[in-house]
């Protein structure tokens, strides 16, 4: 079966390789259709490894997906085959003490697509567990399916922020994962979501939306804006995406007394961290690992038009043209949120 | 001044009246504009009383109240002369112990305007603590404005309710509270939101908003429409907003395992309540009194656009025609939602 | 292999039964030491069912249970032979949607032990997954783990309450999850519970712990202590353990504003319920069925020494006394809390 | 009147000074009994500031107090002449936004005793407003009051961190306010607290109370010893209370997957912050600012004797001893936990 295989560190083949495609009791077999790329698959390709996990032998990337189900495993009750669905790529030990809590997430043992060592979906067809794996509503194409698991991260963001209905927010960075914070921040229940960035053509995309007022960051503080806008009382929700260390010096200057900071960005080295200016307005702060529970409820508000993701699709490739799809992800034009690759194109 | 009087059940009159009008500390005096006519005061109208609170003496009505700041006392920052504001009509003692807690809507002690021996504000001027008194934006209108105060009721309960981003709700009951509750329910969160009644014609309100969907109860079960909608899970939060007994009996059926449902409508009669569906679904059951700290955050919601509330005023009566305005609202058409009174045309 | 088998209402055999022993992947096999007698093995017993599960052909009974590992199947490594176990007696289906939001006790799919037609442990081996296992501290006897299981249902009351250290709690009813529940109130962070029955000697043994305060209900109200005790305020969370519909008059009268009523005994019927007393004071209801994700932390307690179940169990049975064992159980001696049968014994 | 004054850094007088002690509404006056000596108190006598906080002319010292009430102003229904009571040092504007919410502690207008240019209550009298004195309930004594305001800041970590009842916590610090933390945390729903410290003193204190596990911090480290005694999960939660930034290098080891860290002590300078092993846990930070409605449940936790802090205080002085007091504290006797000087001799 051909998959798109990260040979090593800077490169990349579309080829044959040999992938287990039994189907277990629980599992479904999907013949993938669509797989977004993914801002740590292109790092995997440039840089070999993310953090602690290594790419130490050649991996299939991709685990942004959707397809249709092509056989249905022992057991399954919820799925059938025809189903047009899109997959989490996180399988946790559902017996697991996280798991049990409803944290499956942070269950340690979970693997997870693309991830090293385990294996991604950039190939035709994947075997998966059918809990892990949601239908369709029949006005949500595949493309926007393939979406969900990038908007999953912002709506876990959005989640664990626990906003109350009117809310006002701050997203710290408008790259793939800053906008998708604030489109959930503001499906979620926010009223307003101040957005910065330096680059002008990722706010151009975020202040398209309602209710998204883009900063830039180049021009005026975000924490400045967002003291005007609040007559000094600062937003009940500051979202960290940017990942940058220097965001850390404003955390506490832009949120309110009493409100949450949500961290979202990874950042490379450990950061400088004010206490005292956080305990100073008893701030909660929020961390984001993926997502749990999400898929369904993020599902939910793209059937239900109340978010619109398809203005963020900025490219879209047949598999054949996977690799020339990756150069360009890792060239990283700044008018790009998220390119596609559609597989089921060589599957026909 | 002239005010609008309820002298007794069924008695009104537009007549002079003598009010205090000293404007003491951290208080401010408020020309009023705009006064939204409630069923609360439709009902002393009609009846002379609600449950423990019976009109004895003379009293002047109207609660859902905007105007413009005339003039403004000691120890007030935030407020200016010339600043449009609607104002929360329940004054708690800030120092009780329901108020230290963030409480204040359930303060044993609290006085609210309209609600005897309390007078309410149809009348020209009204002193209130700026506390409580909070600016309009520009781009929110009087009429706007004078909605706030129920819209409030509905974002209290979407408050209580805990909704997660993407949640499906459910709403029994499409009076004015029904579909402010379903308003904010979308504007908090959820995804779709279900609202049933038996009435064509507010169905046909509620059903012209993005993401409400009517169900008529007539013809079809809320339970029924909810469990295949949700493939039989059913909604995470269901509002129970016609304070019908019957209402209670499907409660159970209609929310999800673990989800909540939340009681805004006011039975006058103890209900039958099966606390067995209850516990075997582990539901979590929120309760709606009034309203804290949310005027700022209904008016954010306003301002933003997500939330657009014009569409329920369903007429307009100057000062003078007061009384008429209380007729009409008492006759309950079916495609009345709010009447409102501008008592600033005898002020000009 | 023997056991207590509940041949139809009223009747019940120790004799042999075919039972399954085959241990599968993430599966232990354990021997029984001790199992306690609960209310339901005791109502099924005397009345052949409980709402809608019906006792239509031989049953075992009792689901109390602690035991020895004797077998450990593939895929388990938490556990090994010879631990001392104490086992979570409901098995949820793990990748149902209820379980992924570590809901797995209102899982519709739970199987759950002595619940017909689910057998119950009152013989002496029985498989079990790992998952649901856990192995007592070694200061913990077999006969206190057996008291784990009704323990756990007053702490999943008290986790479901959210007590705020050094709230005040009310409990209605000194039954035996009356009492569980006054235990973990203190142990999860109450300053003072006040317990109120009709029964001297219930309310003796409950009064018998620190920070429990027994209110004789046959002498004055539970509303007027804790109004008494509380400046008028009330308690922060009512638990309602007694079952009673009359139970639910009081309810509100005895929770402060904005405090928490938690429902976690069964009326057989409906009951009349004051919605306009409980929206008045904005009270939360949260409601308990069974518990999820309790067992460790309840074995924590006792381990500690901060919760002591010894002085509930009022009689320790050999097996082949069991029917026995059931008939003083079904007699309802007020003096009895927790009656067990030692399984092991026979198994030696 | 006589009054403990910090002239300027470094130099204390137990001299006459002008206070106002007129009483106004909603205040009464209290004669003051037993104030504790706080660290802060310390530091300000030693370094003459505390952050942004300067001693720019003499002030008066002293914010943990008791006394009796000599006088009631208008508006006070709640307490009388002769009460025994402990006072809440921080006064906010309760009309302000954040007191609204209920987080009248991080209200920016707050004014705190002792904390400059505010004066503090080592002096025979001072006046207060009702809404923040606490009657002290017959069985606690003035010293045991005076003990409630260091107490509540453990009180507000163990709520901040939503404790669920059984929960394994660890203690980062054995100072005064990490035994607090400690005692609360336990007394709040904890299972075990296991509390590092470098002091072997301070342990054998906190090592005395029952549920508190003390660890040598210089023998081995909190975070192996939690991960040996939980089965390698981790502490529900993590109370940070020693203020030092090498304790942050551990914080995210110590805790389990989806736990919270809360942070107690006040780092002088920014921290390194590991944001990505906090992220991959996806743990909940909460900072710990004083307290806001923690009174009536500390003293409640004092009364019925499920905290009892009098082994704590090592030391009492009188009034004219002030001074020497403040010295021996200055010289941080290992032994020393909480050191009182008693005011009343000199008002008798």
């Amino acid at each position: 079966m051909q998959a798109l295989v990260l040979e090593r560190k800077g490169e990349l083949s579309l080829r044959d390789v040999d992938l287990p495609l039994a189907v277990g009791p629980g599992q479904v077999k999907i013949a993938v259709h669509t797989v977004g790329i993914c801002g740590s698959d292109v790092h995997y390709f440039t840089h070999g490894s993310i953090g602690p996990y290594i790419v130490e032998k050649p991996m299939v990337l991709g685990h942004e997906a959707t397809g249709t189900i092509v056989e249905v495993g022992p057991n399954v009750s919820t799925l059938k085959v025809g189903d047009r669905v899109c997959m989490e790529p996180g399988v946790p030990d559902m017996s697991s003490r996280a798991s049990k809590l409803g944290l499956y997430n942070v269950d340690p043992s979970v693997t997870f697509w693309a991830t090293p060592p385990v294996h991604g979906v950039l190939t035709p067809y994947v075997v998966h567990p059918a809990a892990f794996t949601y239908k369709l509503p029949a006005n949500v194409s595949f493309a926007e399916g393939a979406l969900v698991e990038p908007f999953a991260i912002g709506m876990q963001a959005a989640t664990r922020a626990r906003i109350a209905p009117g809310d006002v927010a701050a997203v710290i960075g408008a790259g793939t994962i800053g906008i998708m914070t604030a489109l959930a921040a503001v499906a979620g229940g926010c009223s307003r979501v101040f957005i910065s960035d330096f680059s002008k053509e990722k706010l151009a995309i975020a202040g398209g939306y309602d209710c998204i007022v883009p900063v830039n960051a180049g021009e005026e503080s975000l924490a400045d804006v967002v003291a005007r806008e609040t007559e000094n009382w600062g937003a009940d929700v500051v979202f960290e995406a940017s990942g940058s260390p220097k965001a850390y010096g404003d955390l506490f200057r832009i949120v309110r007394p009493g409100g949450a900071v949500v961290l979202v960005g990874l950042p490379v080295e450990p950061v400088a961290f004010d206490v005292s200016s956080a305990i100073s307005k008893e701030v909660r702060i929020e961390t984001v690992f993926r997502y749990a529970n999400i898929f369904d409820r993020a599902l939910a508000l793209i059937a239900s038009g109340k978010v619109n993701l398809k203005p963020l699709i900025t490219g879209t490739f047949p598999f054949s043209d996977s690799v020339v799809a990756f150069e360009r992800a890792a060239a990283g034009r700044p008018t790009d949120v998220k390119l596609q690759i559609e597989v089921v194109s060589e599957n026909a």
